[in-house]
């Protein structure tokens, strides 16, 4: 083993810093992460590895190019993981079940474009089994450990993804959010979820959640990092019937006297928890400290449109892209999963009509409020749960996980997910920053902001954090 | 009776040069609309009439305006009709259904604005019941008779309204359009059809048939007079969830070099009648006559989206409108509706995400024909059938009358239907001038062009009428 890898952070500035000034390389990253994975032993977080031999080769090609080619690729050297619902080439694809199993015979746009650009595959990541789910227990291949304590859920579904970038074992990890999956597992892990407004990235090579909302999102250590990642893998498809070629919002930036909405107190649910009630209290002052200007908007409409998603016509979505598979092979989903699934069957062409109607004008409502507010700001989870909590209750508690999440995807709007702090228990809570459609740029601009405002550490590879805002030593293990 | 109504035309520059010039007023033009329908006694035109003293009262309080007030007044004086599908103050809604009418307590917001500008309510017109329908025929309140034959069908489902203009009973008539709707009755009644952009005219106070798609519809008998309604009409209203508030794209008059998409040969349809052919093939050399460059364009995506609509997952949505209706009242409703209705009842929500999925893609492949084409031109049917061959085959012959305009609406398109000359059985035929969503001044700017350049009669009010191209007497009854 390496005796170099306790040294290698994973953020792209270290990353970049590291390369250019000699101190590593490709090779060594890659026998650091390929370390850190041997230690870690069976942690939950891959479905499937590219073997060690497999990425040195990979990175010595990358070490052997010009240098002038060398520098034209953004992304030289990062290495990277990729959900199991999105193809690479050559390895399997499960969308984690087993039975539903097939070899990609082509790559995902996104991940030839982040191969294109440099970077080096590790592998592919654990997710709640067909993207359905929050919490990431709804797996046959186990939980991915929760980066900062294997008693709780390691949010989901991009769960091996989320876990994957805290753990220090990838610098920019793909995933997807259909309701919250690229940014609950970043909350529950100290990680950055960038959820880009949908139809920016092709979704050609990956498996439906609900085609028409979904979205492929970028897990990172800092905004910065997913925003790298995200320019490289945005692009119109005219393959993808969802793909939109519109473009971004100019980068509007105005720190001092934005208005950010937040939920009024009586829509604002911890579920008991005070210590994550008093966590986004204060990442509410501290964006008043950063400049802002707290409007309180009424949560309603966006509480309404959670419940068509996981609850109503778009189940029907999500059921009808599986239904082939879960009518002649329901015994190979998991019980759970296929009660989810098989409730969209129940669901008539009148019942989607209807809640399209009704969600045009919840939108109508919901695009009226940017006139008062810049950006609005959530807790991205109001509590985090134990893995045992889960197997009680694994419906309910799978629901209220998505409350401040699920409405981001139907309502068209683009979010990051931002660490915020950690609970008096040692686990990780985040904000998320929320824009209309293409307002990506400002949305991580500002989210950026206040990430940096924390002065956390990044990801799950520190020893010691004081939270100074309570005036307490939190802390967690190392990881590796 | 008065004596002067054979010399009275109601097209908007007649009418109002004779107001100007006081040959005329509108208490005059009231007196002889009255007359007229009296004289036509049951034509099947009309499911309610305002009445003669309630249309005269309104006649005179126009009269009595200010001349400032007046001259403000865009349509003062105009009559007009509405579909009755369309909310009245006071006057029943039936759509064409008398188990389901209700009296209005508002008007909708197109009848307001008419009034608001000056206009003279007739009365309300009849239609194929639920607006489901493209033939005419499927009403208890009989079958509007054709303007030229009584023998034909009037096509639908605004029957009453296309032949209210073209029997000289109205200026203008409102209709709805929701897959050609507006379109086929102007066609044969030799009338011209405004189908406008979806979601630029509320949808609030109407039955709906497919709301995501439907709209507002104007018969005139030329295309300016329909684009003075039109403007009148138009507007934003946040209570229709698909109301769009996107302003239309500039005029753009280059009748030179435009370039026209005809359907390939091969697609180009007429159900076997000869001289339906040979008008539209004139009608193509008279647009190339003037200035036009034609583009044979393939069809096939057009033909794919028609099915969606009448035999696939929109029929949900036209069900579930209904859905209240349909469980608890069933026998009110014709059996041919009732049938065609109960079939949404049989679309799964899944079906409705796969079919708006592909929708997506063939939109696409549309949208890439603009580049192309300015606009499409189609013949607006393929033929027309009498009434005894629609009862012989009711459901076939309608989907066959809606080849060349079902698609408009799930493509989201504009279009203008004009007449384009008459068959050798006196029956008059059209096209359809097409282009996309918001170039409606652009498609209507051509259709107008086209129009004028057959110098055919103005709908049903002709005695007379020799067509040059054919070298033939072409003419038919005098309707008053």
């Amino acid at each position: 083993m390496s005796g170099e890898h306790h040294t290698i952070e994973l953020d792209l500035p270290r990353l970049t810093a590291g390369y250019k000034n000699g101190s590593f390389t490709p090779s060594g990253v890659v026998e650091t992460i390929f370390d850190r994975i041997a230690e870690r032993g069976d942690d939950g977080v891959w479905i499937s590895l590219v073997g060690r031999d497999s990425a040195l080769t990979r990175a010595r090609q990358l070490e052997g190019l010009p240098p002038a080619v060398r520098a034209s690729l953004p992304l030289w050297g990062v290495p990277f993981s990729v959900k199991d619902c999105i193809d690479v080439v050559g390895l399997p694809t499960t969308s984690a079940c087993p039975d539903f199993s097939y070899v990609a015979e082509e790559s995902s746009p996104s991940v030839e474009r982040l191969l294109a650009a440099g970077a080096i595959l590790i592998g592919k990541t654990n997710m709640d089994q067909f993207a359905t789910g929050l919490v990431g227990v709804r797996s046959p291949y186990g939980v991915a450990r929760n980066a900062f304590n294997a008693d709780y859920i390691p949010g989901g579904s991009s769960s091996g993804a989320a876990v994957s970038v805290a753990a220090g074992l990838v610098s920019l990890a793909l995933g997807t959010d259909t309701g919250g999956s690229g940014r609950v597992p970043a909350a529950f892990n100290n990680v950055v979820g960038l959820k880009p407004t949908r139809g920016l990235i092709s979704r050609i090579g990956t498996v439906s959640a609900c085609r028409s909302i979904e979205t492929i999102s970028v897990f990172a250590l800092t905004v910065p990092d997913a925003q790298a990642a995200f320019d490289v893998i945005r692009d119109f498809d005219r393959r993808d019937p969802f793909s939109r070629a519109v473009p971004l919002a100019p980068l509007d930036k105005t720190i001092r006297g934005f208005r950010f909405g937040v939920p009024r107190p009586q829509h604002l649910d911890f579920f008991g928890d005070a210590g994550a009630a008093k966590l986004f209290d204060h990442a509410v002052r501290r964006l008043e400290d950063l400049g802002g200007i707290r409007v309180d908007v009424d949560f309603a409409p966006f509480l309404e449109i959670n419940d068509m998603l996981f609850r109503g016509p778009w189940l029907a979505e999500r059921y009808g892209a599986l239904k082939e598979f879960l009518d002649s092979r329901d015994s190979s989903v998991l019980p759970v999963t296929r009660d989810i699934l098989l409730g969209g069957a129940r669901i008539t062409g009148a019942d989607v009509f209807a809640g399209q109607q009704r969600l045009k004008l919840l939108k109508r409502e919901i695009n009226d409020l940017w006139r008062d507010i810049d950006v609005l700001v959530v807790p991205t989870t109001g509590t985090i749960y134990k893995n045992s909590e889960l197997e009680a209750d694994p419906v309910n508690l799978n629901t209220r996980t998505g409350t401040y999440t699920t409405f981001v995807n139907l309502a068209d709007l683009s979010a990051v997910a931002v660490p915020s702090g950690f609970l008096p228990n040692g686990l990780p809570q985040g904000v998320t920053v929320i824009g209309p459609a293409f307002a990506d740029n400002n949305v991580a601009w500002l989210a950026d902001k206040f990430h940096r405002s924390s002065e956390l550490p990044l990801g799950a590879r520190v020893v010691r954090y004081l939270d100074k805002s309570q005036n307490s030593e939190t802390r967690t293990e190392l990881v590796t």
